[in-house]
């Protein structure tokens, strides 16, 4: 083996980021299930050899599809400094799907889809879901606390609930009625709490 | 093609059946897209061409095994001389599962989980999961008028997005805290809506 020229290793990281963009496009549209590692390979423009190059196998890559995912989905850390004000916009941010792209909702959560599509609780991918979905509710908690809840562990869990609640209906029924709802009792929650 | 017998009828029923159940036990341990025919057909003990004579194929199947279980996942309908209280009562029965078998939140809705895995809204089984979480909620909402509630639409929806939370992250998270915190939330929602 010789040292790879800086072209190929230029190529080796393009390659990644396009199974990876693919892997995003086929897994939302179709499944995780649903997509073939034929039809992956084909619609990246790469060959079989070099997609096991860079992911030991499908698992591997619905692993690493939902990892570049993560941070993007989650509500923000709490800063030390945040007002109370502030916390209550954050958490209330969860609630407002882009008006950029309004169907992101319809097209539901990549972590509860693949939960149901990988429903072993022990293997690599389902567990990922179960530790995003933790910290989607630990980060609410955090700016519950910060709103001044007087329970933020109960509100964070019950935002986190409805949220996902919204996700989950929103995927069955294709429309948006869930996201409003779901924002509208969001207000009633967070003002119950910290009234 | 002579007069089926009486006994070939009820061997066909009794096919059918097997072909239900096993398809049952399979698609919720495992999910629809990884359960293939091969192993539908080895573990119901039939041939292919018995299932074919039962069902058209795999899509018709699915949807067979969600109508069967329909009925017995919808709230009941109102009777005209239903008290508020029993009104009430039934809203939160939704949310009290089962304590002989307390692992049923954790496997999951199946017209959610069908909804992910066929998540082409025009499919006929998507379609079946979307009927099927409108007239969940339609039935909530039936029910809260019956308890009081001063806007049932709005706590019937309410309630349907809280279940389907919880739900969706008892299936993710492999524990039934998500099915305490939406016990206690539709508590407090319900009376709040009927105060």
């Amino acid at each position: 083996m010789t040292e790879p020229s800086p072209v190929r290793r230029r190529r080796g990281r393009g390659a990644r980021e396009r199974i990876l963009e693919t892997a995003t496009e086929l897994f939302t549209a179709q499944g995780i299930n649903a997509t073939g590692m034929e039809q992956l390979t084909t619609t990246a423009g790469v060959s079989k050899r070099t997609l096991y190059l860079h992911f030991a196998g499908k698992d591997d890559l619905v692993h690493a599809y939902l990892q570049q995912l993560g941070d993007g989905l989650l509500p923000p850390e709490i800063s030390p400094d945040l007002t109370a004000s502030d916390a209550r916009d954050q958490l209330l941010a969860v609630f407002e799907w882009s008006p950029k792209d309004p169907s992101v909702p319809l097209r539901g959560c990549p972590f509860l889809n693949a939960s149901v599509e990988v429903p072993d609780p022990d293997h690599p991918v389902h567990r990922l879901a179960a530790a995003h979905k933790t910290e989607f509710a630990r980060r609410l908690t955090g700016l519950a606390r910060q709103a001044g809840a007087r329970d933020p562990e109960a509100l964070g869990e019950q935002l986190a609930l409805v949220h996902d609640g919204a996700v989950a209906r929103s995927t069955a029924l294709n429309n948006a009625d869930a996201g409003r709802c779901a924002r509208a009792l969001a207000v009633q929650l967070v003002d119950a709490a910290t009234a």
